[in-house]
């Protein structure tokens, strides 16, 4: 596995989450989240500046076709509840996470490479649910999973409930590429991970400050016999993904997620299901889906949208929209995905009311959207 | 759940597997494999004569539909390599576990009720590998993988690693009816379990004279450095799996396993995945797979199969055929599958030399089979 340094400054992650030495499951800072924010914009800019070109920042839209497109979850998202400070840290990971996936497309690289170093970019950053930003579960650790797929070869890797592993995208593509398997579950994982030099953290790696608040304050309402959903917007859907095409015309896909918040009893959800979170088969298109995971897996909602652009015909984005904005609706089932076909064509429909959504044409174009509207 | 004495009788269960007192792990006993099969088959037509009217066992073929289908894995079953013992054991059980889903059935009884009640009838049976019978790790334990899904409501249920857990269908089901979710995985999900009143059983309740010897051939051959596969005609594909359809017009599908033998690394094949081992919609069909897993989840082999129906429009047979024969061939992925749509048609195609299968319809014909031929 790569150096995390490679995506994402350590000084940036020092300034985002508690050192371990402080104790964290006991005595967890009360630091203003905003302030936090407000730092990760500033190095997230300055890393930008840095690391990519300038062409790549200002090009006009092209009647290019898409060659990757990412998500950093869907949710109750709301301009109204967004401050700008937090919106610009947003749009800025994400406009790094999709241009470090750019950069390996447009120089003749896989679109499994892109995929995987994009949501690298993700899992280390700690505003999204997935690797360093993961949520709490009821035990008060961190359970990943992710999955990755090959849509050439339909081969796919992905592991589940992993606690000490900082890119669980990157092990999923060991399973996927070191391994006779499909998937790995927990401790097992981790032991594979060993197997293929994969140095395990701490499992203080993944506090953040803000998940930590989040859970301790919904200990306190279950604590206190209360139910409902929890004040955090990110609560359930904070799953990271991303879909891309490289010039050999060849689809994949990948997903990444820390789970929902406060979940019992080694649930899996959807994300490294292969099928239900994340699929690519360059017959149809690639998929990768965050929402609530039990509809997405009972509804296979990845390869059913790839399904139904193979057999029925239909284009990408009626596919998508009849699964996410039908099916999944129908069903009470909030979320969203983003999809790719073999042409460049893209699909982004969430039925919440926002997802942290991102793509890149071939000319280097990028458009961030977060809101419904 | 419900105690296994409905479906096998505990003398038959002792007569097959050494006390745990016994130290099955450090001193495993040798006694003859064929002595046991003999007693397994003495005592399952005693339980079916005792069990079942003589009417439902000797019913001509009509041309009413078939209303359940069941299976005990596909793999390379030869009749050379059969005794007529052992193939009157399996064929027994067989006809007892769909006899046992049939009787709910005949009655007026769900389609979800008919294929748990099938499957735990091949889980209580060593002869299978799930549940009682399922293979070892390569760390000597039993980890069992289940899924079940309802048809109708497209609520499903899976558990995966558990090691404790008797009847792992069952604990599929309460996954399903019980909780939010639809995944729970290793002692997570044995958490959840003792939530449900589900008591668990001690690890050596699982071990069988049969499969930890070849456990100990294996080992064997591992620790000599040998390679390839084991003697085992069982390996990889002893999974067992239902789909029926009931009154109600509901299809429901189940599947549960052991795993490969010598598995690893938590290890996790399609059986408990939604969309590959296991897949319900009325809208479509429902499938039950048995075989080479990874392939299995690759392809997104059940909800493909009902993919292909509901939007290609082609007939259950065709759709699983070109899935099984053609698609999994051409991968050199080996397996079977049942299927069965909502007008009762059914298929059962296997690219293995053999597939335990058997079907009832709805007037109480029964047929059995083992071979390609």
């Amino acid at each position: 596995m790569r150096s995390g340094k490679l995506y994402w400054p350590n000084t940036l992650l020092k300034s985002l989450a508690r050192p371990a030495r402080q104790a964290p499951q006991r005595s967890p800072s009360t630091r203003n989240m905003q302030r936090s924010l407000l730092r990760l914009a500033a190095c997230a800019g300055l890393f930008a500046s840095l690391c990519f070109p300038s062409a790549l920042r200002s090009q006009a839209a092209s009647a290019a076709s898409f060659v990757m497109v990412i998500h950093g979850g869907a949710g109750t998202i709301l301009r109204s509840s967004m401050t700008p400070e937090m919106e610009k840290a947003y749009i800025d990971t994400l406009t790094i996470a999709l241009r470090t996936g750019y950069q390996i497309l447009s120089r003749g690289g896989t679109s499994l490479d892109a995929v995987e170093a994009a949501i690298r970019v993700m899992e280390d950053c700690p505003l999204f649910n997935a690797g360093k930003g993961a949520v709490f579960t009821a035990n008060g650790v961190n359970e990943l999973d992710a999955s990755i797929m090959d849509g050439k070869t339909l081969n796919a890797g992905a592991v589940a409930a992993v606690e000490h592993v900082r890119n669980p995208i990157s092990l999923a593509r060991l399973v996927m590429e070191k391994s006779p398997h499909v998937m790995m579950v927990g401790s097992g994982a981790e032991e594979f991970a060993k197997t293929q030099g994969v140095k395990l953290v701490p499992p203080y790696y993944f506090w953040t400050d803000r998940r930590w608040r989040a859970y301790e304050r919904e200990k306190a309402r279950e604590d206190s016999g209360k139910t409902g959903a929890a004040p955090d917007v990110d609560k359930k859907f904070g799953t990271v993904g991303a879909v891309a095409l490289d010039r050999a015309g060849n689809l994949a896909a990948g997903t990444s997620t820390g789970g929902t918040d406060m979940k019992r009893y080694g649930r899996v959800g959807d994300s490294p299901i292969i099928g239900a979170g994340t699929y690519a088969n360059n017959l149809s298109c690639a998929v990768s889906g965050t929402g609530d995971g039990e509809f997405f897996i009972r509804n296979n909602v990845a390869a059913d949208i790839c399904a139904r652009v193979r057999y029925s015909g239909v284009s990408l984005q009626q596919a998508a929209d009849d699964v996410v904005m039908k099916e999944l609706v129908a069903q009470n089932g909030g979320g969203g995905v983003i999809a790719m076909d073999r042409k460049g064509n893209i699909a982004t429909p969430f039925n919440t009311p926002g997802m942290y959504r991102a793509w890149v044409t071939s000319d280097g174009t990028i458009t961030v959207k977060i809101y419904g509207d």
